[in-house]
């Protein structure tokens, strides 16, 4: 059966998250529904990132096996039409080896968390980022991100469901990036790793929001990752500000010949 | 009694407009209900630009005259809470002189215009930007747009409905402004005068997309306008991606002391 990279993008609002579930709408369930329009007995799909509940991907990357021979193209053509009107749309298709896999094959993961500042309630960007009704200081946030960089156990922010074998892992970018607004301001958060723990970004950005605040000093947050306990994470950001970006593969499946 | 501007962003998604109708939602309606709540008779709200069904803003500018005398950052927060859930949001409030008129006293309105072309359907942006689904080339709307800059008779680029008294107006600045997207580009348009014609906005975008695609050459754009009849002008763009981003006056209501 030939096989076929999709770059999906999702609004993650309407969704219990990425992965099918029996009585509750997923991102894969939808797809998978678009899919059976197409060709009968279409096996399971599989994703890069299986994202929670509300969040959102711009990037996220998913497999699937068709029986017939579609150009891809066609094939995302196909899906979008089906897919309507979720708020889902194949925006890239490729064919890849059969042994290619979109989660397997990933030795990259990129996530975007949008956080906006300001007291009036969000409008157009609501629903689209996390509203924080004070202001926040980006200086010290970026000062405290830096101790999460590199190869560390993050038990500390990890949810006590994840079920990931090891709690360590290697954060290879945290970049702290302040936008201003005409009113208020936005903080774009950048993330960047193989592979992430459950809420993970959640919790590092809910916990560096308890230092732009005020809140918390910046060394705090190095304790926090020090102390490898759950309880010394601040409160976990929403997933409304959540974006999965990107997925990187030793060979980019989209890339233009 | 105080007068109060308002500085008021909207999604006109779920309105008919900013004017208020009998049986139908508003922005007017939803802000003079919100008013309502905290004084009795509170006179009609007037607003710099009647923005039509479906057309959203980050700067409309409003007054109101209220009885007592309120606090600016007190009035703005009781507005916002009584407004919720709508999607309007009062950015900033500032007492006025009583002759200060939110409509009569501006010199100038800015409108952005967002369109978004790529294949795949929009999802962050549905509703909030028109899609367009082929690419646009944006040097000959640039060079078209050109023409359009001055005072000019602009009966072609004015709705059949429009009750201003004369159809020449200046346009100051008309900006194509391309930011390319990981799929796809956006186009933003940017225009300036000190007022406009009903539907202007929205029939000169949707004329200078057909120079884009290639449909329409450059030209034909100052041949339209020079045609002074509203047959020579191309199809008006929706009302999901325009925006009235702000409005000026001789002094600014909202300049911080």
């Amino acid at each position: 059966m030939p096989r076929y990279a999709l770059k999906v993008e999702y609004n993650g609002a309407p969704f219990a998250g990425w992965q099918r579930q029996a009585d509750q709408p997923s991102v894969q369930g939808a797809i998978e529904a678009a899919l059976a329009q197409l060709e009968k007995d279409v096996p399971s799909i599989a994703a890069a990132g299986r994202t929670d509940a509300g969040v959102h991907a711009t990037g996220q990357v998913a497999q699937c096996d068709m029986a017939r021979d579609w150009d891809p193209f066609r094939l995302s053509e196909a899906l979008n039409w089906h897919l309507k009107p979720a708020p889902v749309a194949i925006v890239d298709c490729a064919r890849v080896a059969d042994d290619w896999h979109a989660r397997f094959s990933a030795v990259e993961r990129r996530y975007t968390y949008r956080l906006i500042a300001r007291r009036a309630p969000l409008v157009h960007d609501a629903g689209l980022a996390w509203h924080v009704r004070g202001d926040l200081d980006p200086a010290p946030m970026a000062e405290a991100a830096k101790a999460l960089i590199g190869k560390h156990d993050f038990t500390t922010f990890r949810a006590s469901i994840c079920q990931a074998a090891s709690p360590v892992k290697t954060l290879d970018e945290v970049v702290v990036d302040p936008v201003d607004l005409p009113h208020g301001r936005e903080i774009r958060f950048h993330l960047r790793a193989r592979s992430f723990l459950h809420n993970q970004v959640r919790s590092i950005v809910g916990t560096l929001e308890r230092v732009g605040a005020g809140a918390w000093p910046p060394a705090r947050v190095a304790e926090a990752l020090a102390a490898c306990d759950r309880a010394a994470c601040g409160p976990v950001a929403p997933p409304e500000g959540l974006y999965l970006t990107g997925v990187g593969y030793p060979d980019d499946p989209f890339a233009k010949g």
